[in-house]
């Protein structure tokens, strides 16, 4: 993602009720913060959030947290949420990398949206599916370990299929051509209306270990 | 596959020394078919014969069954063998959902190329990554149960990729661009020339169970 400076971004961030600021502090106790016992999705990688604010709105009884590193992408969620009440929905500005000193053994599904491929085999560790994040996911699920990744990118795709299986997730429901499924229940994310648009093809997994 | 009659078929696959004309009795004992214990390796569906004849001469240490349901089909790659020898190479005309009948713990690989994807929902069954043939290879295999699928059929592919994930199999090699893979070992089928001539692309796994 290209990223423009925006003004005052840190300021809106901090003032934002949505922002938590120290998320460490509620490492094991997620549902406390929601106050109610409802399942916990977490979107690593959100960008401007057109994805987890409108499955935050669009299931009430789920609670949405969404995890984006960059100020100056977090704050463009925060614009979009001035205003607006969503008690189901928190973010947090963070790198995924330190992801298992927020959460442990308290999520029901995690979503990596058009997360960036990093195409060179040096910087495979930064992917999103690769074998040392899926460590560090490890111990974050509360049951079930669940992962949905969408991507318009074909070989990060194959990459995820491969790594998600050798480290034994099932791969239970894939398609390269989500607009052909015509899933009703589809939410798009910023980039995926503009790869709609274009006519580029989705690709989407959903993964599982027991 | 368009099917095309062609003169005298029967006869000709009679006559080949390459077509193995009571498989059955081969079941359990094809090393001694081979006079070998070199790995067997089986195309499902090899039509013309490119890839199985191809893979034959590359690899004289392994063994290679082509099995073709069509007369018409299979007596183009009895042609193309006409006058050579190749002692690593049998045919077999027969429908694959017979296959239980014919092999017993004694294959290494199964190769699906370009398999005809049966887009229907109720046609399912006839798929050769189903679940119901999945059941029909259990038994095949002399060790670890691996299987490697080609296919420009993106439907097929990704359906692929559940139904062996969602079987056990596990998926450790997955691209879906073969041409920007640039496996300089890949042996092509005739279908792939053609698709690889349009710049179709292909998809291709490799799957194995324990």
């Amino acid at each position: 993602m290209r990223l423009k400076k925006v003004k005052n971004a840190k300021e809106t961030i901090e003032e934002s009720k949505y922002v938590i600021k120290n998320p460490e502090e509620n490492k094991g106790c997620w549902k406390k913060e929601f106050n109610n016992d409802n399942p916990i999705n977490v979107e690593i990688g959100m960008g401007k959030g057109d994805f987890i604010i409108e499955m935050a709105k669009q299931y009430p009884f789920v609670n949405f947290i969404g995890i984006e590193m960059f100020d100056s992408v977090i704050v463009r969620a925060v614009q979009k949420l001035d205003g607006k009440n969503i008690p189901n929905l928190r973010l947090i500005r963070m790198d995924a990398k330190d992801i298992e000193n927020v959460f442990e053994k308290e999520i029901d599904t995690i979503y990596l949206n058009f997360s960036d491929p990093w195409p060179k085999k040096r910087h495979e560790k930064r992917r999103l599916t690769s074998h040392e994040f899926l460590k560090r996911y490890d111990n974050l699920f509360e049951k079930t370990k669940k992962i949905i990744q969408k991507t318009d990118n074909t070989d990060l795709f194959a990459y995820s299929i491969s790594s998600l299986s050798t480290y034994g997730y099932v791969l239970d429901d894939v398609t390269l051509d989500l607009q052909k499924v015509n899933d009703a229940e589809n939410v798009m994310s910023e980039y995926e209306k503009k790869f709609v648009f274009q006519n580029v093809k989705i690709c989407r997994l959903k993964a599982y270990k027991d």
